[in-house]
């Protein structure tokens, strides 16, 4: 167990996590970059056809049709829809438990932590009802309502989320979405063989799934999530691996619905449970924080102190995490929970639970939330965490690396705290950016993956060059996990901004990369966005504002994407998805979507030259407002 | 336009089509089968994983992992169940758009042609209401509500529509479906990068999904067409490509959602619409059969013997029908409609038309079908055609094959008029298999496709062998053209069966190939094996009964099969989808469903080979039934 796994690990930004990967005597993801290194030309251009049993066909100078007679541009096309419903179909799931977690919470007469949200909500829906319960349940049926409207019955909630000149737009583009879950149906229907073989009306397609995405799955958990658990609260936390601290029963979460397990987490604090690890042992239990849920935990964690440790790091840090020896269970009920780590539990006889079954694990116990029987569920939780606890401690040997991190991350920045902190309103901001003191506004977000440079690499690489040049970046993803566990998010980070940025960091005490949280908190970017562009009076393609995703790894990331595009924004992405085999699919997204929304995807993996590109784009964007 | 465009097309069971096709001056899928002949040997077994950035990763002895460490086996059953779970996609498309159509028809109080399988439904259902549009309505609200019902609430009709003993062993593996729309998403998200990476449980989602696929998109789509297009009855009809009429103004209908032109199909033959054809030149309007909708109206033949002028063939005849020259126009809603057509109609000219944007091909124009302004739609569908006509003809050569096919296929078989011709109930049939003069049933069903020994040789081949061995074939699908147009539904095909079939053909003056039509009609197959197994008072894995899709081709086709597994039906196919990298997934396919379900998957591309494993299988249900 002493010995190191293997020395080829890939690069991380994050140097003592890299060290620490590549000393550990079990294999990680990290390790196995290297023997996929060699990747399939055809898949990797989008050109490889597996819909039908003819194939697999893949396009070449030679057969530049695939048997049914699919071009290079349709199977593209289909590949990416089929890629952008899928990810969707995840976001929408998220909001969906969601919402009806909500929904029995206020039939339950359960907990409302967040009742100014509530009010905005209702203000938005146009609720009125008697107390918060009835308010809390009337605006969770009616996004339950809109998710399972049929296709031809367009979403009545997009209009009241959409900023006005978008939702103009995505009305004359004929792009307003039905019922979410009837879109990605259709989105995966429409993408099958001998279906759609209309490049264009498929890119279409994928901007309808993207605003239905990006409204629902990510704006609106947001918001329902901050009525249950709690509004975000600007403060400063401590990340990283340091956070684990071995005399507690510690429990690693992943996933995105972390509603899910709020009961459970409240539990873990109460005298009678604690009393129950200190019988084991421990000095109680502590939740550390991993993937999205780990960071929506850090971003409300003002209202969890006590049970939260803090944010250990992104999805591809998760193995190192329990590598450490000090994790006593793994809870995850959504992606991203890698198949690394289940051989990881095995060795070091970690015991996993998911709570939801499309995230079901292959040598984890299915423990299905069901929120009617969630106080004995959580008690036999418990029990299973102790038990795990008892049975390894001891027998599995440490690895902790208590200096990894820093205590100092700026957290708890949402479109409400970020606002307050401005003293109220957007004003101060948008001076700053009209004096040219800021720049531009570059939001930094999605996923974290091994392949762009290695782990974490080009974000923050990208992210240096932006600030250096005067732009404040906003993150939310795993993005942000690389980017805290490397000290852009500590108040220190100011000195690597450009002068003018500096100025600003030192003189609010606030580094020049906030953290938004998690990837579903591309939505509160998107709201931050749209009330600086309403209070200049502009629509948002006019805005000095950039966004990358420069590591995006999961599909979800391709709708969130296209959510980007919709709202008519430049993307930035380290490397293409799979689309590059058609030209039609990468000048529709790169070229001709800055007549039809105002967006546009630009691809470049170097951190200097995208940053170039990116200032580009906002100086040019400055130039046209005349500031 | 009259060279030949090459020579190097694949084989076809059909051999005055493959010479045809040969000879044809334009490039077909049959042509393009050569240069994708080299396949990819990850693809083929399903482990190349093209989910998230950090791939194309693919399994191999070195790397035996992808980047996140899923292993074969996820990565085989992620893939998989993104087919099966697209497959159901559209078959739930295909039914919701009937119920839709069934709904707007009796709220219109529109033609209800099928009075009979009304009652029956409303019988099933427990649906009670003063008049058939009451009642029609009722029953096309039952399915759509229970199509969006949420994945955690049961479906309400499949206890109606599933044999009991199906239903209880259903119940026992926990695979009862919830609302078909939410078991796609699910099923769609389950297979997401870093989510599911148990192998059983995703098996299990494609069972349940080919439940809801098999009882609705299969089952409740022939009976509500039933409804509203007229029941199928038994009658000897013409096929192949000879029933093209160049003397017509033809329309080549190709997909699966009938119901969507049938208020234009009963328009051609009005006496307006009819003086149209004959101001341009013709002596009126004719449609010709390709695809599953083209044997759905042969099915039905019985009530449009004017505008229906047969069936010309199968998803890989569609291009050669269409290079006759004597089509003018292409009408499609649905799949199977080849992207290979397209360049065909450019060159001919022929003007194609989309009533479904799913179906959108790239250069067609699309005129959705919206029940409201189906008249004023038709109309321009009709102009549109006639323009067509007017352009083409004279200045595009004909090519025609009028010895094609033949004139005597038995068409019109369903649950219904089968029985009927029995005398009313299944006791003569159930009496002949008892005695052995049949020795068992098999389902031929599926689609076409080009790669297992080329169109339809296998389908042929094997129906061949299993008549020859006493056992009668009822086939749905594609497989249905192709047997059709090479006699084998003709009753002098009697003469191929095994001795005691051919004496039963004979004395019957049935070929012993009967045909229900389309792939939907799968549904129709399941209702005749669940009524003879009620009748002898045995579960549906005891019969002598076993279901082949030789040469099954798209993701629908294994949605479909999924249903068989979940039925406990032996079943045959050609090749093997893309799971062979996966132990797992074939150790559960092809052994562990016999104790889960009863049902079994047999590999095997050779006919006599396979026909004799399904005799041995047959052979072996007859001797535990003590026949």
């Amino acid at each position: 167990m002493n010995q190191c796994f293997g020395c080829n690990t890939c690069k991380s930004a994050d140097k003592p996590l890299e060290l620490f990967i590549r000393s550990l005597p079990l294999e990680t993801s990290h390790h196995r970059v290297e023997g996929q290194s060699v990747k399939c030309g055809f898949g990797l251009q989008g050109v490889c056809c597996r819909l039908c049993s003819n194939g697999p066909c893949r396009v070449t100078p030679k057969a530049p049709k695939g048997i049914c007679g699919a071009t290079a541009d349709v199977i593209v096309s289909r590949n990416f829809l089929r890629a952008v419903a899928s990810g969707s179909g995840c976001y929408i799931h998220i909001v969906e438990n969601t919402a009806l977690n909500l929904k029995n919470t206020a039939l339950a007469k359960g907990l409302i932590k967040g009742e100014k949200t509530l009010e905005r909500l209702c203000g938005l829906f146009g609720v009125t009802a008697a107390d918060k319960y009835g308010k809390a349940l009337a605006v969770a049926e009616m996004v339950l309502a809109d998710l399972y409207k049929p296709e031809y019955e367009k979403m009545a909630l997009v209009k009241k989320l959409a900023y006005e000149p978008r939702y103009a737009n995505w009305e004359k583009l004929g792009i307003l979405p039905g019922g979410a879950n009837a879109e990605i149906v259709k989105g995966v229907v429409k993408c099958s063989t001998n279906l759609n073989s209309d490049p264009v009306d498929m890119l279409l397609t994928c901007l309808k799934l993207g605003i239905s995405t990006g409204l629902y799955g990510l704006t609106l958990t947001n918001l329902l999530n901050d009525v249950m658990l709690g509004e975000p609260e600007i403060r400063l936390a401590p990340v990283g691996l340091g956070v684990i601290d071995p005399d507690y029963i510690n429990i690693m979460i992943t996933g995105h619905q972390h509603s899910c397990f709020s009961y459970l987490q409240d539990r873990l604090t109460d005298p009678d449970v604690t009393a129950k690890a200190v019988a084991a042992g421990a000095k109680g239990f502590r939740l550390v924080g991993c993937t999205c849920v780990g960071q929506d935990l850090q971003l409300r964690g003002a209202h969890y102190e006590e049970v939260f440790v803090g944010h250990a790091g992104n999805n591809y840090t998760s193995e190192a995490v329990l590598a450490t020896g000090a994790i006593d269970a793994v809870l995850s009920e959504f992606n991203c929970t890698l198949p690394g780590i289940e051989p990881i539990c095995e060795a070091l006889n970690i015991k996993q639970i998911c709570l939801d079954d499309v995230a079901k694990k292959s040598n984890a116990e299915y423990m299905p939330f069901i929120f009617e029987s969630r106080e004995c569920d959580s008690g036999r939780i418990i029990d299973a965490v102790i038990a795990s606890y008892r049975a390894r401690r001891g027998e599995v040997a440490l690895n902790l690396l208590p200096e990894h991190g820093n205590q100092d991350t700026l957290t708890g920045v949402s479109e409400v705290s970020l606002k307050d902190f401005l003293g109220g309103n957007w004003k101060p901001l948008i001076d700053l950016i009209v004096s040219g003191e800021i720049k531009g506004v570059a939001g930094v977000v999605g996923c974290s993956n091994l392949t762009f440079g290695g782990h974490d690499v080009l974000t923050v690489e990208l992210t240096k060059e932006l600030i250096k040049r005067d732009i404040i970046v906003l993150s939310a993803g795993c993005s942000s996990g690389g980017l805290e566990n490397c000290g852009l998010m500590s108040p220190a980070a100011a000195e690597l901004a450009g002068p003018k940025l500096k100025a600003i960091c030192k003189k609010l005490g606030i580094p020049p990369v906030l953290n938004f949280g998690p990837c579903l908190a591309i939505g509160r970017l998107e709201i931050v966005a749209t009330e600086l562009a309403a209070a200049i009076g502009i629509d948002l393609p006019q805005m000095p504002l950039v966004l990358s995703a420069p590591q995006w790894l999961e599909e979800q990331a391709l709708a969130d994407g296209a959510f980007g595009l919709a709202l008519g924004l430049p993307l930035h992405l380290g490397e293409a998805p799979f689309i590059t085999g058609s030209k039609v699919v990468v000048d529709v997204l790169t070229e001709q979507m800055k007549s039809l929304t105002g967006g546009q995807v630009i691809i470049d993996p170097d951190a200097v030259s995208a940053a170039d590109k990116l200032e580009g784009i906002i100086l040019e964007k400055r130039a046209a407002l005349g500031i």
